[in-house]
């Protein structure tokens, strides 16, 4: 059902347009310190927005995946809400990155604990279904077995 | 059914192919202006074809997640047509890019905008499965409010 | 059914991980070799590392969707089995990388064997789909020709 998987569907609407945005910020900055492309380095502001926008890129994808995949293996509220949490501190880290490299360890660290929450969910979630698929004769069998019938 | 999604399908597989395709031009430039790995820069004529792939490959995960969300929640024809747009306009500005900095402006704008029409539609989409799966009984009251029945 | 793709799920997480090893390597050798961000090189052994983490996450989306591709429209235990074999050439890749640029290579012609099996069996799976689809009734009817009724 659709409606099972629609809060995954709108953060992630809300993610490809925070990374819109952070585009949008890099090419500002090309303008302003007069980088002008293929060249990828500039002045250490320059760098530092660069940097950040690369970086969030580089995550992006391990981001949706796990979250769709905590979502669509557990439920999708809680991977709904953690997600919302990852692209708010996506967004504290490309701000604090673009003032000064020291302000952008706490919102990363904060991203990464968001993405690890994710993999719990998403581990608990698959752990089931294979427990469902894999083994559900087994404990019927022993629950039998233990209940006496 | 799959047979809902098979378009979505077709194109992430030809899309592939164009990843792949782009990373061939890149060895071959590799070889062409000898500069072996680690080593990222050489030439302009390098550095363009190598930024025009990678620019390719950070924007691949967004043009995906888009296509299959405007695929999934709204329709797979309009996300297919405009999937397949997002390819071609891709196709022109990375030979464009090789060829001089300026010719990769347009087809990257005409990219831009492909995956804008996929926001759009994701948007309607899941805006409509939200609007049913929270708001349905709200709006059957009111209609019947104003039906007078 | 989440049966069906739990096996896709595994994989994935398992990718997850491994993203999140290589991203620890790269924090350790810019400890080790004092390459504080937002810089991106430093002595050879550093830029080796980095870039073997940096190729890894470019090839991630690609590497997924395929499998995904094919997992979903031919089924998961091929596209899971194959998917594992190319985490596995990734990792030695990853630790050949490190240690010589010619030792990535072999591990990478066999990552790159493990996606283009994929696309083949994403193309098969997608290919009965859209026959299915599209053409059912025209088999039918020329089926029907030649059975003589």
């Amino acid at each position: 059902m659709l409606s099972d998987i629609v809060l995954l569907g709108l953060a992630t609407l809300l993610s490809v347009l925070e990374q819109a945005y952070f585009v949008s910020k890099v090419y500002q900055a090309r303008r302003k310190y007069k980088v002008s492309p293929p060249a990828m380095n500039g002045p250490p502001e320059f760098d530092r927005i660069s940097r950040a926008q690369i970086n969030s890129f580089e995550y992006y994808p391990m981001f949706l995946t796990i979250m769709w995949t905590a979502g669509v293996f557990q439920h999708q509220v809680p991977a709904f809400v953690i997600g919302l949490g990852y692209l708010a501190a996506r967004f504290k880290y490309f701000h604090g990155y673009a003032e000064a490299a020291e302000l952008r360890v706490v919102p990363l660290r904060v991203a990464a604990l968001m993405l690890w929450i994710l993999v719990g969910l998403a581990a608990i979630g698959i752990g089931k279904v294979i427990v469902y698929k894999y083994a559900y004769k087994d404990i019927l069998r022993v629950s039998r077995y233990f209940m006496g019938n």
